[in-house]
C-alpha cells in the first residue's frame, strides 16, 4: 500500500519582524528562525539597550550569524531623537534596512505621547530619499480620557500611519502585526509604499483566547472575531502588500506565567519554532493555503527588495507535528505558541532551488 | 495634637451577589463577608452539582449558618429545565428570594443556547404571581459567525432582558454585574421592576487590567474606559435601581495563576474580606462618597422588600488599610483583589443602630 504524499514548497521563506533578543535567550531562540523554516530575518532593535544606531546594529548581527550563520539577518534602529539624518545615511550605507518606531508610552512610559512624530520629519525625509524602511508599531498609549485602551489603540493610530504617509509618499511604511479590520482596510486603501506584516498568532486568536490565559497576550492584542476574519480574508485574496511578520517575542516561561495578584506577565507570543508548520496549517484551515508562499515569501521579499529568485525551497509534509512543550538552554525556557498542540504539517527536506 | 476623624455610616450593608462556594473552601471564605462589612448575602446556587431546588437550597442555608450565624442569607436556586412553577410555590414557602439564570454555553457548554428561555416561560409566570425575584448573567455564549466574543457578550444579551420584561414586566428582574454603558442605559430605560448589581472590581478595572494579570480576570470582563465611566456615573447620579452586587468569586491561587500555555484560569476576582473599605475607596475616587449607603445597602434592600430600618449601621475610618496578600484555611488560599496594596478606609466599629 502507497499512502498520497501532500506536500508544498515554498522558496526561501521569509519572517519580516522578528525578535531574537540577548545573552543565553539569544543563543536559544536564534537557532528556531532556521528551525521553523525561515532563512530571513528581519530583526527587531528593542534590546536593551536599543539599537540606535549602525554601529550597534552591526555589532548585533555579528552574534546573530555566529551563533546561526544559515539565517539572512535585516537589520533595523530603534526611532529615537538621537537618530539623526547623517546616521541614517551611515545606515543605509552599512546595509541596514530599515528603523522601527515604538510609541512612547506603550513601551517606555514616557509621557511624550506619539503626537512627536513631526520631531522625526527630518530622519524621515532623509529615509525617504535613501529608499529605507519605517516599521510602525501601530498603538497609541491608553488613556481612560479618550477611551483609548488595548482594544482601540491599533485604531486610533491609523491616522498616524494615514499623516506620515501623506507627508512622505515615497517613503516606504510597514504597518506590523496588524490585528484589526480598520488597519486592513487603512493599508488597503492607501498606496503602493505602504505594506502590512500579520503574525500567525493574530489569525488563530481572538480577545477570547487571553482572556484568563497570560501565554496567549501579546501587543497589539488579539481582538474580535470579524477583525481575525479581516486578516484571513486579505490573506486569501492575495493582497501582495499583506505577509508574514511574526512578531515571535520569546519571553521566559517564568515572565509569562501570571503567579500572583500584583503581576501581570510579559507581553508576546512565540512562534518562531514551529512558524513556517502553523501558518500552512493556518492558511489551510480558512481555505488560502495556495497564498502560503506569496504570505511567506513573494510578496515581502518584493516590498523589501530584497532576493526573489533562486531561492532555496523548504518542503512540507501533511504529516502530524506536535508542538513541543517548551524549548531550554542554560537557565533560559520558553513555551512555543500552542505548546503541545499537534500541526497538520511538517517540515521535510529543503534541497531544492525554484 | 489632634487629627480630624473622618467616618462614615453604612447601615446593613448588603451584598446582593455573593460565591460562598462549598466545603473547605466555604469554611474560609464565608467568614470574609462579615469581615468584609457585610451582614446580607444574597447567595449564588452555582455550586456542583447547582442548587436546584428548596431542599437543596435551605440545607446549603444551613451550613453557611453553621459557619457564620452573623449573616443574613438569603437563598436562590439555579435556572434549570427540572424547576416548576410547583417548585417556585415550594420555593417562596421556604423563604427563598431568587433564581439565577446562567446562560447555557457560557457556563456549561450545552449547545441550547439562549433562545431558549421561551421554555421556562411557566416558571417566569409562576415567579411574577409569587412576586419572586429573577437574576440574570447577563451574556450571550461566545459565537465567531455572528461576531460574538467575552467584550460585547453583554451587549448581545440585552435584547433577551427587554424580552424577559415585555413578556412579564411585573416580575422584579435583576441584571447582575452590568459592565457596559449599553447595560446601564438599557436598565435605566426599562421600568421600576428592572434593577442592576454592579461589582466592586468593575468600578477600577478596564480590560487594559485584565490584559495579562488573570487574577483580574472576570466574566463578564471589564470593558472600556467609557463602560467603566457609565457605571460610575449612575452611582454618582444616585440611581436608585442601581445597587452593589460584588459577585465575589473566590477561586483558590493555584487555579487564578496562568502556570502553562494550556491552562486558562478561573474566572472571578475576590473583593468579600475586603469589600466596603474597598467601595468606599472607590466611590470616594470618583466623587460618589455620598452615595455609599444607597449603593450598598438601600437600594438594594429596597428592591428586594429586605429589612431597611433598625439596621445595624458599620462604620469606616479614613484611616490607611492594608490588604492582606493571601488568605488561607486548611489546603485553600485565596487572594484578594489588590492583594497588598493600600485603600483609604477601614472598617471601625459597628455598634450603632440607625
Amino acid at each position: 500500500m502507497t499512502s498520497t504524499s501532500i506536500i508544498v514548497k515554498v522558496p526561501g521563506p521569509a519572517d519580516f519582524h522578528v525578535h531574537l533578543r540577548q545573552g543565553d535567550l539569544c543563543e536559544l531562540v536564534t537557532p528556531h528562525v532556521l528551525q521553523g523554516g525561515f532563512s530571513l530575518a528581519y530583526v527587531m532593535p528593542n534590546l536593551a539597550p536599543p539599537i540606535k544606531n549602525s554601529d550597534q546594529a552591526l555589532a548585533y548581527k555579528s552574534t546573530l550569524e555566529q551563533i546561526e550563520p544559515g539565517v539572512q539577518y535585516l537589520m533595523t534602529l530603534y526611532l529615537s531623537l538621537e537618530l539623526t539624518p547623517h546616521e541614517i545615511r551611515k545606515a543605509k550605507q552599512a546595509g541596514i534596512t530599515g528603523v522601527k518606531s515604538y510609541p512612547r508610552g506603550v513601551t517606555t512610559n514616557s509621557e511624550t505621547g506619539i503626537e512627536s512624530y513631526t520631531a522625526y520629519y527630518p530622519v524621515f525625509e532623509e529615509m525617504q530619499n535613501q529608499d529605507m524602511v519605517l516599521n510602525l508599531h501601530g498603538e497609541v498609549p491608553s488613556d481612560p480620557s479618550t477611551n483609548t485602551c488595548v482594544m482601540n489603540a491599533e485604531r486610533h493610530f491609523l491616522k498616524h500611519l494615514e499623516t506620515l504617509h501623506r507627508d512622505f509618499p515615497r517613503l516606504r511604511i510597514v504597518l506590523e502585526h496588524a490585528t484589526t479590520k480598520e488597519a486592513v482596510e487603512t493599508v488597503k486603501r492607501l498606496g503602493s509604499t505602504v505594506a502590512c506584516t500579520i503574525t500567525a498568532h493574530h489569525l488563530a486568536l481572538t480577545v477570547d483566547d487571553w482572556a484568563g490565559q497570560s501565554f496567549h497576550f501579546c501587543k497589539p492584542v488579539a481582538k474580535y472575531p470579524e477583525d481575525r476574519e479581516a486578516l484571513r480574508a486579505v490573506i486569501r485574496e492575495g493582497h501582495p502588500r499583506f505577509f508574514l511578520g511574526s512578531d515571535s517575542a520569546p519571553h521566559t516561561v517564568n515572565k509569562k506565567a501570571t503567579a500572583t495578584p500584583n503581576q501581570a506577565c510579559a507581553a508576546g507570543v512565540y512562534t518562531a519554532p514551529i512558524l513556517l508548520p502553523l501558518v500552512a496549517h493556518l492558511l489551510e484551515s480558512f481555505g488560502a493555503l495556495d497564498r502560503l508562499a506569496a504570505f511567506t515569501s513573494g510578496n515581502g521579499r518584493a516590498f523589501y527588495k530584497v532576493q526573489t529568485t533562486n531561492l532555496r525551497a523548504v518542503t512540507l509534509r501533511r504529516e502530524p507535528f506536535r508542538i513541543a512543550e517548551s524549548l531550554s538552554l542554560k537557565d533560559e525556557q520558553v513555551a512555543p505558541f500552542w505548546a503541545g498542540k499537534e500541526l497538520n504539517w511538517s517540515i521535510g527536506s529543503d534541497d531544492d532551488l525554484t
